[in-house]
């Protein structure tokens, strides 16, 4: 059974109900002491006082959701996401967070160019490595869903995620979400092929049968087809000892119910199914 | 520009309002000579009179949907399925179609072994290609987007498929689907790997944004951000001479249409876009 001490729980899965102190106080509650970060919450009270309610409640930071988009649809220039990235890695250095998610984002608009968009976020990447080395944070490469490739990230399966590390070199890494990759007859193979100097997150929930929507209706691990503890087993052979982390997009369900439930819930899961 | 014999219309394309006989004789009226059949529409009116309106029309078969699924739930046995599937061969062979769609199916319902659902297929698979061999039909494998993978194909790759006919040998060949396989960083790699012999049918249709149902949004060639184009010119860089199909599942938009202006369409955006 996992140790609590293992399980952290994003942020985003109590999304809709809880602000960034009632997160962390939240989850603290519950004996969970890892905390999948976003910085969009962390902005309600800024860099200081987030730190101090995370101290406050002994709580420490896996993943910051995150640097990118990186879209070059003409709303941002890449200059300014580039900029805004930077400033993110130097936040992920006073957090003591394991890594900085880094998201590509998908296709401009207008744009079939799927092989272009993925060429420009190699570049990307490759002008932030240097900083993120400097301050020592590790950028977070996360797979996302390829019915995600179009609007999300142009970054679908751990054999791209591995070839660009070797590309990129050390000051870069992988974090494995499940609901993503699980589909994947080259997960196992790629999850070695990664290691445990790689592998910086491991991300749980579920998919479900039907799903209603493309990004917002995951599952609770047990509710869905993944076989959660079976990855988590591959990733503990390639020698990965780091958090187990649930994070959960569910628009019509558990971000409609009461936020102890799901944190209850998420443990509970956890236990039974990761 | 794409020649009109080319083209294919797949009845799924126009499945709301055309029937077998409808259907035969709209494309026909339009110019288009191939079909995508499908053997629930075929049984509106019998093999027998059904080749006869193929045969009034000039119209010759690409491939037929489709022997499967073979999930494991209990509602059908597997031996009926495969059963089912050796009559759906003989179908083939007496249509002179280009392939027999072979449709694995998900996972059983209550599972979360998707290793031991592929497995099974290659048993099925296996099970098959000795009675197709011996009819002159061909296996056509067509791997489906992995948001599919639970519930309607655990086959999910072109890596997949290419591994499974190396496996398989002769009698079996991939139906290359844009829509389940242009995100994938390997497909050119794999369309090379498969080859004139193995390339057996090409399906075009396009990626919209946003995309509303895993199963039944699909947009027409031009509408999305698939470069169906590039694809088709991998294809024939591979050797492929074979029929570009245009199916598309759209139950919000295109079968609301007119099917005359579907097929319309259909053809404009072949020679606009593919």
């Amino acid at each position: 059974m996992l140790d609590l001490d293992r399980i952290a729980i994003n942020q985003a899965t109590t999304k809709t109900r809880w602000g960034f102190r009632a997160s962390v106080e939240g989850y603290a509650r519950h004996g969970v002491r890892q905390v999948g970060l976003w910085l969009d919450k962390l902005d309600e009270c800024g860099l200081a006082e987030g730190k101090k309610i995370l101290d406050a409640n002994g709580m420490r930071v896996t993943g910051v959701n995150r640097a990118g988009p990186f879209v070059l649809d003409g709303s941002v220039p890449l200059s300014a996401a580039v900029d805004a990235a930077r400033t993110a890695i130097d936040v992920t250095a006073e957090l003591g967070a394991d890594c900085l998610m880094v998201f590509p984002g998908g296709m401009p608009k207008g744009s079939r160019d799927l092989a272009g968009a993925r060429g420009r976020f190699v570049s990307v990447a490759a002008a932030l490595v240097d900083h993120a080395r400097g301050t020592g944070v590790t950028l977070g490469l996360e797979p996302l869903h390829p019915m995600l490739a179009a609007d999300r990230s142009v970054l679908n399966t751990m054999t791209e995620a591995n070839d660009l590390c070797d590309a990129l070199g050390p000051g870069v890494g992988i974090v494995v979400d499940v609901y993503h990759l699980w589909w994947d007859v080259r997960l196992k193979a790629e999850i070695a092929r990664a290691g445990a100097d790689r592998l910086v997150g491991f991300h749980v929930s579920d998919w479900l049968v039907p799903t209603r929507d493309l990004v917002f209706d995951r599952g609770m691990m047990g509710d869905g087809v993944i076989d959660n503890a079976q990855i988590r087993g591959w990733m503990e052979d390639a020698g990965y000892a780091g958090a187990v982390e649930v994070e959960i997009f569910s628009q019509a369900d558990w971000w409609e119910r009461d936020p102890d439930e799901v944190v209850r819930t998420s443990i509970e899961r956890c236990q039974k199914y990761v």
